[in-house]
């Protein structure tokens, strides 16, 4: 019997995974461009990590986490996410002393969580995110913005909509907070349990939940903009006028908020438009979270960043059309004729290889006719035949598979021929 | 307090991930020559199909799996290693099927073994694999060993030992293994438990016993070369007749062995001979595998292989002495004196990014002075100053950090004359 794979998860084969490969590109490329370098932290950490990176009281530490018992009976969880393990490495390798600040740094790797799959959504995905830490300057949040935007916009994506918000400092984020227990408490009782549970827990998350958003007090409930004191209030204006400069368009919406306490400022997602992508339109999310390196036992540190899945990004992609990936092209096809012939091939491939050519040639004891199909199918652009008597006389014939030309040339030297020839 | 890493796991930190990067890019670039397309295979799989395509009396299985249930009772396992998944993935989808064959694979990642962490030895640890399924010419078997031999090179290894063997086909095998058993029979109680169990089930395995190595029956032992049938041999002699058309030297050595039943024909290992890389000097191990697929449920079908781990790799480099990082440039550093010039960096640094260039600017409103040292730090070759005065001139100055040359630039068509200038 044969054994299949785990459910949720999903094999990436070729003729597929050039889509991973490319965004992958993209994204390093882009992150080349803005200076932030990559970070590679294990795909587990130990779980307390998660209960207070991303708080015990998100679905995600409660729902969805891999936490299991290594054989040291420690208890360890498959990330779910990137920001908590960054964090934790640049406290743990006291990054906040580097040469070099604000310390910039990208990630792209697998996540996990135990989730129901649906189409398009998997147990094990791919993230990428950034991560700059030490600066509070509002440029750097435009900065992080810009990021993602230059990599979408790069990739081809045109319906997108970027919404920015602000939490506030401490104290701004404080009277909003009294403010929303206000407006809430006298009718909780109509609520779910959920946000029974986080008026006085968490009142901002009251505005996150699904199940309630229709009720009429979502829509009157107190914006944090004029929560905002100056000082919160001057650092988002300024953040709106930097994206301005950068010539970003976006959407100030106040209810978009993120749920725990160390996040703070800055808050954005940027959406995609495309019709029929779905029902949940976000592909990013980001922000700013200043108590976060604290929170892990670091010293305080201010920090802004975004993840983004790149299965959505890949969807979003299909929503609108566009097609990433190149049709594959081979340089050569090795056709060789007989016995010596195909002894020689296997030094000729060997040397087109290592002067940078990609080359094939039949390994499945094929006739000529079916070598030229496979030649076809690989897309290559010329055919090397390999005959006997031509060998004899030290001399190969070259077909131009586009054009249908085909010249004759001499062993000797027959790399440097060649790549004349192919230029 | 502050939460750790994981006991045997590490952080890849900027300054040392470019390594992993251009190793990754290197075996990339040598498989797009070769043909070999990437798979990517979940991080977990079924227990089961480990216990199978491992071997469930490896040490592997028995002792360094990170073995865990998920919250639907399914018994999930970090993977180990990649063949097994791959060989699973190719069934599943009914590869065997597709058009261009042999179907030629890599992949590289994360794997998992609990063991006790060493100098140099991981719990995780990033591993590359190539998989050829499908065919059974001699010629592959070359090829396969050549496209490790390229990657090592490419990278500018020198002291690397190539050893083969050949296993034969399953007569071969059972003839040499009922000479095994006569050979060890009669003084098994000499070796130790571990080989007491291996003699009926799987003799092969004691001569690759690490506690009995020095013991006399290992080295009178029947060679495996001596019990190959004759088109065994002869395929043997191709694989190796291949290599020296490649010109590659190897040595062949009737110890190296596999021990499970599905290993046939070619084995081989890649060694550094680089002095101080330790006891173990094995870099890459690889062979052929034609029970594999079915035994997984698939239909008949050959295949061979080989994995190496990327840590292990880097050792051999240091080993070796050879810095394979270059020193990192940035094209740009962009200074601004004033609030007016700092908005307008925002702009220029968006332009300069789009256009093209890796380019960084203050983000702790740092003094001149100290913005000149960090674009030093970061090894700028131009630093590009806003001044309030240039500005309104609508010029801005361009410093050549290396040569210390000056030049005034206009602000309109900047780009451009930036680009023409950093040429």
């Amino acid at each position: 019997m044969s054994i299949q794979i785990p459910r949720g998860t999903q094999d990436i084969l070729p003729g597929t995974v050039e889509k991973w490969q490319l965004i992958e590109e993209t994204a390093k490329e882009v992150c080349r461009k803005y200076l932030y370098e990559e970070i590679r932290t294990p795909i587990f950490e130990h779980t307390e990590l998660f209960l207070r990176g991303v708080g015990d009281t998100t679905d995600i530490v409660q729902k969805e986490m891999y936490t299991f018992e290594d054989r040291g009976e420690r208890s360890l969880t498959l990330r779910p996410e990137g920001t908590a393990s960054v964090v934790r490495s640049f406290t743990e390798n006291k990054m906040y002393g580097n040469a070099n600040q604000p310390v910039k740094l990208y990630y792209i790797g697998p996540m996990f969580r135990y989730e129901r799959p649906q189409k398009g959504r998997y147990r094990q995905f791919v993230q990428f995110g950034v991560e700059a830490l030490g600066s509070m300057d509002p440029a750097i949040d435009a900065e992080v913005i810009s990021l993602a935007m230059q990599i979408y916009k790069q990739l081809g994506l045109k319906k997108l909509k970027l919404v920015i918000n602000s939490l506030g400092d401490n104290s701004s984020r404080a009277a909003h907070r009294t403010a929303l227990i206000n407006h809430f408490q006298p009718s909780i009782h109509e609520f779910c349990s959920d946000c029974q549970n986080r008026l006085e827990k968490n009142p901002l998350r009251i505005l996150d939940c699904k199940k309630d958003r229709d009720h009429e007090l979502m829509k009157t409930a107190p914006s944090i903009l004029d929560y905002l004191n100056e000082e919160s209030s001057l650092y988002f204006e300024k953040v709106k006028q930097y994206l301005s400069l950068m010539n970003i368009d976006f959407i100030v919406d106040p209810t978009l908020v993120r749920g725990l306490d160390y996040y703070n400022h800055t808050a954005f997602e940027i959406m995609s438009e495309a019709e029929g992508f779905g029902a949940i339109t976000t592909l990013c999310g980001g922000g700013r979270y200043n108590g976060l390196v604290q929170e892990m036992g670091g010293p305080e540190t201010p920090g802004i960043g975004f993840a983004f899945s790149v299965e959505r990004l890949i969807s979003a992609l299909e929503a609108e059309g566009i097609e990433i990936t190149q049709e594959q092209q081979i340089d050569c096809y090795v056709i060789a004729l007989g016995e010596k012939a195909k002894d020689y091939s296997v030094t000729l491939l060997q040397s087109l290889r290592q002067a940078g050519f990609s080359a094939e040639r039949d390994y499945l004891n094929r006739k000529m006719k079916a070598q030229f199909k496979a030649a076809e199918r690989l897309n290559a652009k010329h055919v090397i035949i390999l005959g006997e008597d031509e060998l004899a006389a030290g001399k190969v014939a070259v077909k131009n598979l586009q054009s249908g030309d085909q010249v004759e040339l001499p062993l000797e030297n027959f790399i440097n021929e060649y790549t004349t020839l192919s230029n």
